[in-house]
């Protein structure tokens, strides 16, 4: 093993997710990972990453190999060494710029670099592809739980399982593409702590979970009620989520993927009832933070726009998810927006209010 | 004057609009109340309100004639004087009990108290001419905005217009409920400071106040963004507001009821652009209270499913406000549910907290 030389690795994104999938992934020791921080740089380069996995243990101060603030431009650089992979663990907000692929385009050496997407949704490969038309781009559905409590705090909780395959590139040859992704499910499983599983049928596996991800995920966002809070109602099960789970089936079929019989009976108890499970687009709203919609419920809408199946209930979550999303970027300053006028009550009531303190 | 009797008049709920209501009605000099207060009547009971009116003016200290805890029980004492108006300015959530009907009944004489209902929605009247089937109901649409800021403290903004009209009641003669409405909208007046305004057609009013409430209320109050929020991003309006416009015109039309041709027009732009509105239904939402969901947007819903007119937008949006509701519901303990189980996450995350705190 001395003498191989190891895969060069660019992670992005290390919140609770991608430092697990980094830390993993040196574990093996057949990867020297580059990490691009943004928010939490100048702590982890102070202190390191602080850990604690129920696969890896409690890991005080760890940090990859390289950390840098930005993605590192190797494409006009003839001195560097190219990627092999770089494992996109950051989250997919496409109207909101930057673009994934446009932030790691500095990065990508053409005809080489394999691109790994541990992220969430429908069709996330295909404006990769339109810039990277070389090169091959690998789906990774991530199965863990992992969050960032605090800059460089990581608490890891279930076992990682990280299911990998090919997305197709109509370019390249299918034969090469599974085999990238089969090379880079042996190196997730080198480690003997996570389990990279290989799955060919990524459209499968993607449509699957957005049955849970487009009903639970998006309703858990517009309520701000977690998976057990609407299961314990039972209403909105039946008059919100479940029809949102048929429509996906029904839109997945028509795209050519048919999904288990019982799918909707799976999502539906996905999680356990006295969990209080709140989903990824619910922290966010929570948060103030920008949620995935388009690639999780936008893209559903427009596949079953495309194909000619109706969604009723997925359009009318989708209105009102990019409602929510425009108020995040009023909150956040981005959207023009009139002065607020009182029309003279301001000062009758600042008067009335200073009487009655 | 001085020889004639003032009418005696209860009047239930004392916030903003109640406390405006009931004192342009003791400022007739032709009216004496009783008030029956909640959660502020210790207050009032040792400071009086203090209000400060647009119509009123300031006004330090104040009650009415006589203020009680509770709605006195007039039907089983004969030395009582009879009710001859109940003005009930309470929030009407038919969900929650104990209904208007519940609440009111021991004040009621029978063939004799006018009830009037100075509250939102649709088909509020029918649980009361159920219960007193003899009584008069009266319908009252508050154009006014007032707010009690703190217990006893109200700030009333711009002109109070009250507008009055007789619910029918089959069991009595149209002509004396008519008489009774215009009774009561002569009171309203008397003061000289506030607008009583008759309108005989009390179905058109009321659809044609909801073709504001069941939208920018509904949408405002799941959103938790203000009427302006929801024009500024402009697609909400077309995707969602429009839409359940012109739901509410369809069933008002198939109830019978048409209102004007631009009616969508008038309550798009009900709300200056630059005034930031927050509805009553959000101001309940931010405040964990409950919303008026089931008089606005269950009975729409319902007469739309008597009527056989297709509201897909409504309902979505009825089945999202229940899911609130039912989330306020938990919060405020009202709903069994099971105790969280963390499967051990707690003890670990607890100590790794301890550990970087």
């Amino acid at each position: 093993m001395g003498s191989t030389a190891k895969s060069n690795i660019l992670v992005v994104g290390f919140g609770g997710i991608g430092t697990i999938t980094a830390y993993n992934l040196e574990a093996s020791g057949l990867a020297s990972v580059t990490g691009v921080l943004r928010s939490n740089y100048d702590h982890v380069n102070e202190h390191g990453f602080n850990i604690w996995s129920c696969d890896h243990g409690e890991i005080p101060s760890w940090k990859p190999t390289h950390i840098s603030r930005t993605v590192p431009n190797v494409k006009d650089d003839a001195s560097a060494d190219p990627f092999d992979f770089i494992v996109v663990c950051t989250k997919n907000i496409v109207d909101v710029p930057p673009t994934v692929a446009e932030i790691i385009a500095p990065a990508v050496t053409p005809n080489h670099t394999a691109i790994v997407l541990v992220q969430n949704g429908l069709n996330i490969e295909k404006p990769l592809i339109a810039a990277f038309p070389g090169n091959i781009v690998i789906s990774g559905i991530s199965r863990m739980s992992s969050a960032e409590l605090s800059p460089g705090k990581v608490f890891h909780q279930d076992h990682d399982i990280l299911i990998i395959g090919a997305f197709r590139n109509p370019n390249l040859k299918v034969e090469d593409e599974q085999a990238s992704a089969k090379r880079f499910r042996d190196l997730y499983n080198a480690s003997g702590k996570a389990t990279g599983q290989y799955e060919e049928d990524v459209a499968f596996m993607r449509w699957r979970k957005l049955v849970y991800n487009a009903s639970w995920n998006s309703l858990c966002a517009i309520t701000r009620m977690d998976t057990s809070k609407l299961r314990i109602a039972k209403f909105p099960v039946t008059e919100l989520v479940l029809p949102v789970m048929l429509e996906i089936k029904s839109i997945s079929r028509a795209a050519g993927v048919k999904l288990a019989a019982d799918q909707e009976d799976v999502s539906l108890a996905g999680d356990a009832l006295d969990a209080y499970f709140r989903p990824s687009m619910q922290q966010d709203i929570e948060k103030g933070n920008f949620m995935e919609l388009e690639i999780i419920v936008g893209e559903s809408v427009r596949e079953a726009q495309k194909l000619g199946v109706p969604a009723p209930t997925l359009t009318f979550i989708y209105s009102l998810l990019k409602t929510l999303q425009a108020g995040t970027k009023m909150s956040k300053g981005m959207i023009e927006m009139p002065p607020a006028n009182d029309y003279g009550a301001g000062e009758k009531l600042a008067k009335f209010k200073a009487t009655i303190s």
